[in-house]
């Protein structure tokens, strides 16, 4: 069971396309990055606002799946589910397209909670993110 | 006079930043190109269907002045205005932030018209785009 | 018992960086294009001279572990370490420091050779990746 | 009459390839910042010195032209070439292809020395990068 999910609509620009003429495998990173920062911005807590709580989330592992290319003007659904908070915040990520819904990706990240300050990991989620994440799953 | 005016909003994504934490120089050549596509969307007329009409637009002159950083998820407006289309389709760049109005950046760039098949420029500018132009600065 | 190994030194460009003044992590993707495709050209097999061969091999799957971050400036030695080559081309990469050794990322990718004409997925190696594979490994 | 010159070397990456299989017109800036830093790192005096120094030096214009496109693989030769200092750092690039010489791209940058603490521009050169640029050209 998921501990909340939101979707991001994003438009395949040119300038990540491939001699292929479809989207660059590595640029997929950015498309869950966009959909991650729209989920923290979302529920409150954003990257800038973890700065200033002294925190940050470094990606520690990252999976993906390809299974059908992108193409130039493709409007894409990224789902993200966090699946899990502590001791790591797990999200996995679809990509649809938006209008078909048919499958093109799929990924998974780990982060890790680091003290700025120290450089130690912090193995239990921030309280902001936890109540964050609670409010959009009853939303 | 301007030939047709066109606006787009972009959010500055978390990669697009550099160790100032601010929009590292380079990447503003993407927020043009994104603002450029969306145009020719507009008007119906995309890179993808001019390849279909055997011709290109390849980018041969450009020219960046950077007035103020912009940082992580502000809302920008990059306004693009086309002030010339023959012999080569010109195109001024302007981004401000989107709520403010502050002027963050300006830009110019200078496409030539290429026929695939021979590698010819060409310097006529296509029905489609010229008519394409005309209905946005009429509408 | 891997099947060819090879090493190549990158440099992380200043544009790498992100807020952090580290390298931002979909960036190590590029490394590890980098490295296959030196890899390849060691052997005489391009991506090139796969598509005059009418095939391509694009990455079906993905997986990386982010240990240390890299920073500006600092010299990376990939290694590529081929595992397998039938039914589909899966390397493993090991960034490491160039001077300490101190190892920085680990990643896997697994490729499907595609013929271009029908799109089909080819299961057999074609014979100029199995020998340039085994000349590196000899020699 | 120019106050240095250097020559760094590049492979064009795979990744920086667009649909007509060429490089992308805005991965050239990347190809001037690395070209810049190894200048830079040459005369001993790199961007992470600077900061330490409580100085950095962001772009403030650019100007770009597109001769003939760069292909992947190929070996270019990006002159930097230091033709002021002050009261900005304004530097020319030729890219070359380093095998047959033939010009494939030029640009200018003129950028602005800004103490960090204040945000101030500064315009007089620090002593190191005038040094340095000295010692670089009587070398």
């Amino acid at each position: 069971m998921s501990l909340a999910e939101f979707e991001t609509i994003i438009e395949v620009p040119f300038y990540d396309l491939d001699p292929m003429n479809v989207v660059w495998h590595g640029n997929y990173v950015k498309y869950t990055e966009i959909a991650r920062c729209a989920l923290l911005e979302k529920i409150g807590y954003s990257y800038d606002e973890m700065r200033v709580d002294g925190i940050m989330y470094p990606v520690a592992k990252m999976e993906m799946k390809f299974i059908k290319s992108a193409v130039f003007g493709q409007k894409l659904c990224v789902k993200t589910i966090v699946e899990e908070l502590e001791p790591g915040l797990n999200i996995k990520y679809i990509i649809k397209d938006a209008g078909t819904g048919e499958t093109l990706f799929k990924a998974k990240t780990m982060q890790i909670c680091v003290e700025f300050s120290t450089g130690k990991s912090i193995y239990e989620a921030p309280e902001k993110l936890k109540k964050g994440l609670e409010c959009l799953k009853n939303s």
